[in-house]
């Protein structure tokens, strides 16, 4: 069996916590058994070994998600880089083809595609592998997940089946009349009257029966071909562009606990602590939580169903029934990350300053896990001063190598080579100067490094 | 006329935008006439010189407030350093004696003493030097500002004229039959159908009045040795120390308007807008505030009556009802200021780190106005690293001065003497590291600045 999960999202109803890097299925908010915290991606990869499903497991996701799914999850998996954001039928459709070509996966095995941000119980894995089963059992081409609704909600898609599950008296799976991409409030009122069930986003199915329906939209003779012709593909959703065409159809219906943390106020009723992190609240407040990724201290006092979020990128104070309210401004907010977690450790900006001859001046705290290292690279438009601060490592300028430590600083001028590699847990804090002060601003080479 | 500003406040209710070294009186929030942002302080001598009181000012402050004043008062003033926050009498007996003794004011001078932090309209400048003539006119030793209340407020004192003003058809001044220091709910609701008024804090006297009373306390031939002595003058109001025992006393009451904006809920009436700094309002929230003077931008939706309150120091998030709470929670909140004014320019502290070993790192930003230097100094438990961002300077380190401007880094280690002196506005970057790192690691030595 092959679980493909998708890993998409925006983040923006999360911001300022959520950004284009780290989408909320990465955020460490929820609280693991051990105690510790974890996040969406690493609760759903532990209820599926938990749960004793025997998958290999490809997770599909753009470029700048890499790092942040490298730093979370430990188990073997498969990376499968989407080269844009396209929809899910495109991350799909990649997804299938690496299994088939690159993978070499027989076509007779059944994959099972999901989100990997779905808050749920265990009982949802239990479908899931009855969702195999049904392909499995040739029962039918293409199997949905059907979620119990529990209001009239315009968000979700939705599936009636033939019958009513109640007027089955046992049963695998259902037969699927109808199939609604979304509905309004009022349709679906009438949906649920119907016993019509929400869409959860899980599809089973046998990898030649998908590779022929990919085939149909774009064919190529190897993976990379495929992925290179990427933007050939359609852009919409899987539901839009496969399923509500698709025949043979059955749905397994999903009784139990179903969230979609996706905003501030699904996200917060999760939560394990009112507080999290440096912040105090006084005794006159109510449902109020309080997220602070900052070292300045927060205090509140005298909220009413308010989620205050701060973090090197922003800091949110909102009511949580309008907590959506935030996509619609996400984008006069978003700038360019203040933290970030990289494969090599991670950095936070702590200062920005312009002056007045555009001059422009960027501070920086970065830490390099031990045997880490950055690339070999130069910066075209700015020049950087490095003070250690803290542990070991060697530090590279155009080809010399020098050990470096705590106290000691480098200059490191616009136009010249430049490496580190942390010995043990590396710490500096880094002044640019120049302009622009971009990522982007950097071109890579390569560089053998010998302990 | 000699006026006498006193400018107390340790500034806990206004967090985290007040501090000790930042009381309220200098948050430069409110709007000036020529719609620049002024502070408290800076409002009050305005208004002074505007209602053309000819008086020389002396302000009376703790040697914390000593930069705050000096950057934002640039007419002549005579600053008067209290050793230690020991109260009103005290503070108003160090700044009598400093007129007497060094200053020379003859005994028959009129003074007037009052806050620097009533926000009121020009009438009060009216009734002040109504209160000055009674006094020049000998017809009364003690002269107080009566305040029209508007409630039964348990947080000021009372003052019941011999007369009420709607009996007497003309008067300069009304004798004072009762003063209260301070009363309770229920008794202020009874002093006010008395008739009673308001202390306003406002005090007119000879000099050599007030001299002779000081004299009882504390006697001394010089006002060095006066303010040597300070601790030995008792540490209560000059309210309950002197007014309430004074004979030949005489009120003249003030009906304008009269505010105390010590606290979020009365401050935020008065701010020009409801967004200061980098911060967005959704379009539902209701009389609500947001102050940030972080670079991090901020979003509030959903709220109502809320104040958020930004800075380097911490971040407020609170019901305007229940903003006098802060008080209650500003120990467990206030260290070290992480922004702060001084007579050669300001810094910010960006960051600080400390590592399993205790070794500490803190990253500044640091600005030097034109001509203005920091003391030749030499730090006993950490080196600092500076990057110079952006103007041109003098940099001294153990006596060999050098000529620094942007891109430039130095190195001080521990126990080298340095000094830096800006010409044109000089920026830089200081990464402290060692431990502990605290401004008071430090030791002064005289040098001679040559241009």
């Amino acid at each position: 069996m092959q679980l493909i999960l998708l890993s998409g999202g925006s983040g923006k109803r999360l911001w300022p916590l959520s950004n284009y890097a780290r989408s909320k299925q990465f955020l460490p908010l929820l609280q693991a058994p051990d105690g510790a915290k974890e996040s969406m991606l690493q609760r759903v990869i532990r209820q599926i070994k938990e749960s004793g499903i025997d998958a290999c497991i490809t997770i599909a996701a753009n470029n700048q998600q890499k790092d942040a799914i490298e730093n979370q999850v430990h188990d073997k998996i498969t990376f499968v880089q989407e080269p844009e954001r396209r929809g899910t039928f495109a991350a799909i459709a990649l997804s299938v083809m690496h299994l088939a070509l690159e993978d070499k996966i027989s076509p007779d095995e059944t994959v099972v595609v999901m989100p990997c941000d779905a808050y749920t119980g265990k009982e949802y894995y239990s479908v899931i592998k009855q969702m195999a089963d049904t392909v499995d059992n040739n029962a039918a081409d293409l199997v949905l997940m059907g979620i119990k609704p529990t209001y009239p909600s315009p968000k979700y898609g939705y599936i009636i089946p033939e019958f009513r599950s109640s007027e089955v008296k046992e049963f695998r799976s259902l037969g699927v009349k109808e199939f609604v991409e979304k509905a309004e409030i009022k349709d679906a009122e009438e949906l649920l009257k119907e016993g019509a069930y929400w869409n959860g986003g899980v599809f089973a199915f046998k990898l030649g029966y998908m590779v022929n329906a990919v085939k149909h939209y774009l064919n190529a003779d190897s993976y990379t071909e495929f992925r290179n012709k990427y933007n050939l593909l359609p852009k919409g959703s899987f539901d839009y562009e496969f399923v509500r065409s698709a025949k043979n159809v059955a749905m397994v219906p999903f009784n139990g606990e179903w969230k979609d943390l996706g905003t501030w106020n699904t996200l917060t009723e999760e939560l394990p602590d009112n507080v999290m992190g440096n912040a105090i609240l006084g005794n006159k407040n109510t449902n109020t939580h309080v997220i602070n990724e900052l070292g300045t201290p927060i205090f509140c006092n005298g909220l009413s169903d308010v989620v205050v979020a701060a973090c090197p990128d922003g800091i949110l104070v909102c009511g949580k029934k309008v907590s959506e309210t935030i996509k619609d401004y996400a984008d006069k907010l978003i700038n360019r990350p203040m933290y970030e977690e990289r494969r090599w450790g991670s950095y936070q900006v702590l200062n920005t300053q312009e002056f007045d001859d555009g001059f422009k001046a960027l501070t920086k705290t970065i830490t390099l896990n031990p045997g880490k290292n950055i690339s070999y690279q130069v910066h075209h438009h700015r020049s950087e001063v490095w003070s250690f601060i803290d542990g070991e490592g060697l530090f590279v300028l155009d080809g010399k190598v020098t050990k470096v430590k705590r106290g000691d600083v480098v200059n490191i001028p616009a136009e010249h080579l430049h490496a580190v590699k942390a010995i043990t847990k590396l710490t500096f804090i880094e002044v640019q100067e120049g302009g622009p002060l971009i990522e982007e601003d950097i071109e890579r080479f390569p560089f053998e490094w010998i302990l």
